[in-house]
């Protein structure tokens, strides 16, 4: 058996995020169906570094399958992609150790949200970033943004529905950079609890729109409690940057 | 009567282009429908500075027309948006002097083409740009490109279904920029024949792949034959950049 990590891409428009489910087009239900064909064997399991939700997009996310068949990277590849539909694409298959698995040998990863500032829409971009029509207070959100970072419990900003045991998380850094009429938030840890980046974005925006105080947020963290943070910032603003892998390696996608 | 010019912007993906056709989705139709619901009267007629192509986006277009009602510039845009579809835009409507038509008014536009030129695909960029797997000499199609400078009879670059009385065409700038795995192709002229864009973007992109000798081009030039240039690059590269006017106006969309 060899263990293989590969690399993907994808616009998360049309599907209903990465997990298999039943009835609905998902991204992990399209690689195993290319996968499988590719290696002309019935199901193929993948594992992702993490779910991503419907309407999310992917520059690079790891995937790990294992197969009893000898191939090299490059038929791996270019076979994927004749048989993966045209929203989501193979970047690069690396032979992987035994029994590696991207799930549990995620380092760090990097979620990037793209806010559309500017009074009008724009519409090749409609998919791509979250449109704020009012004016975003900048340097209070870049100021904001800071007293995310480092150790701290975000059951704030995780999704009503979902009780993770432990919703400690670490955030090595978060960081906002204008460019023309978009402003780009990044942020960077181990892991990420279910709508935390959504959650942490639609507060922050609500602090640009100087709706809310920034020195809500420690607060906000303290009580962890959901209802005290802002709303959920919509998918289709939120990119899988990039991940990191233990072993150190890192690809940039896109 | 007020006459008014807007400027527009769309993805062109799901338009069959510009003009009005029955039984097709299109800008125009879109634009026409938009107004009459605004204004609340039949039909409005408008004029672009020029038709554009199934798929070609537009970053910039200017479009004319005329109503008895006495509206604001804010109004119309805010109107027009609530009633256009998310892939098409109004970004400004300024007063113009009587008479006024975008046709006939144009002074300028420029075009630019995307060349995706990487070996693997980008789902999200699937629309907005042509995919060149192979290596392109950027050099060589650097030099190449300035040979369309200058006024010329671009017939050998028209769509082959389409006999223009006059293919004579002046082309006042053309460069070529690279943007990470990008290519940008500028054309910057007073007006262009139909594909012939595409077909001069196609043309080059058969001299960066070696398969077509740079000297070639002012041949072909001369020899006023649509058979001696190269492919048609596909539509989803093009975007009209901006569109310059008599008035010396002009603003930068998207």
């Amino acid at each position: 058996v060899t263990y293989w990590r590969l690399v993907l891409a994808w616009e998360g428009t049309h599907f209903h995020g990465w997990q298999l489910q039943p009835g609905v087009r998902t991204i992990q239900m399209e690689v195993e169906g290319a996968l499988s064909k590719l290696l002309n064997q019935g199901r193929v399991r993948v594992v992702a570094s993490g779910r991503t939700d419907s309407g999310v997009h992917a520059r690079q996310q790891f995937v790990s399958f294992s197969t009893t068949q000898t191939r090299t990277p490059d038929s791996i590849v270019s076979g994927l992609n004749h048989f993966l539909p045209e929203d989501v694409v193979c970047l690069a298959a690396h032979p992987a150790p035994d029994g590696f698995d991207a799930r549990h040998s995620t380092r760090r990863k990097c979620y990037q949200y793209r806010i559309l500032a500017r009074p009008i829409r724009c519409p090749n971009r409609r998919n791509f970033a979250w449109h704020i029509r009012k004016k975003l207070d900048i340097p209070r959100m870049s100021d904001a943004i800071q007293v995310f970072v480092g150790t701290h419990d975000f059951r704030s900003f995780q999704a009503s529905g979902c009780s993770a045991t432990n919703s400690v998380r670490t955030l090595k850094s978060a960081r906002l950079e204008q460019h023309q009429d978009e402003v780009h938030l990044y942020f960077i840890g181990n892991g990420f609890l279910r709508y935390q980046v959504r959650n942490m974005v639609g507060t922050l925006v609500e602090i640009g729109l100087d709706k809310r105080d920034p020195d809500e947020l420690s607060r906000i963290l303290a009580a962890r409690d959901r209802t005290k943070a802002g709303m959920t910032a919509p998918a289709h603003g939120l990119w899988l940057d990039w991940v990191e892998y233990l072993e150190g390696e890192n690809e940039k996608g896109d």
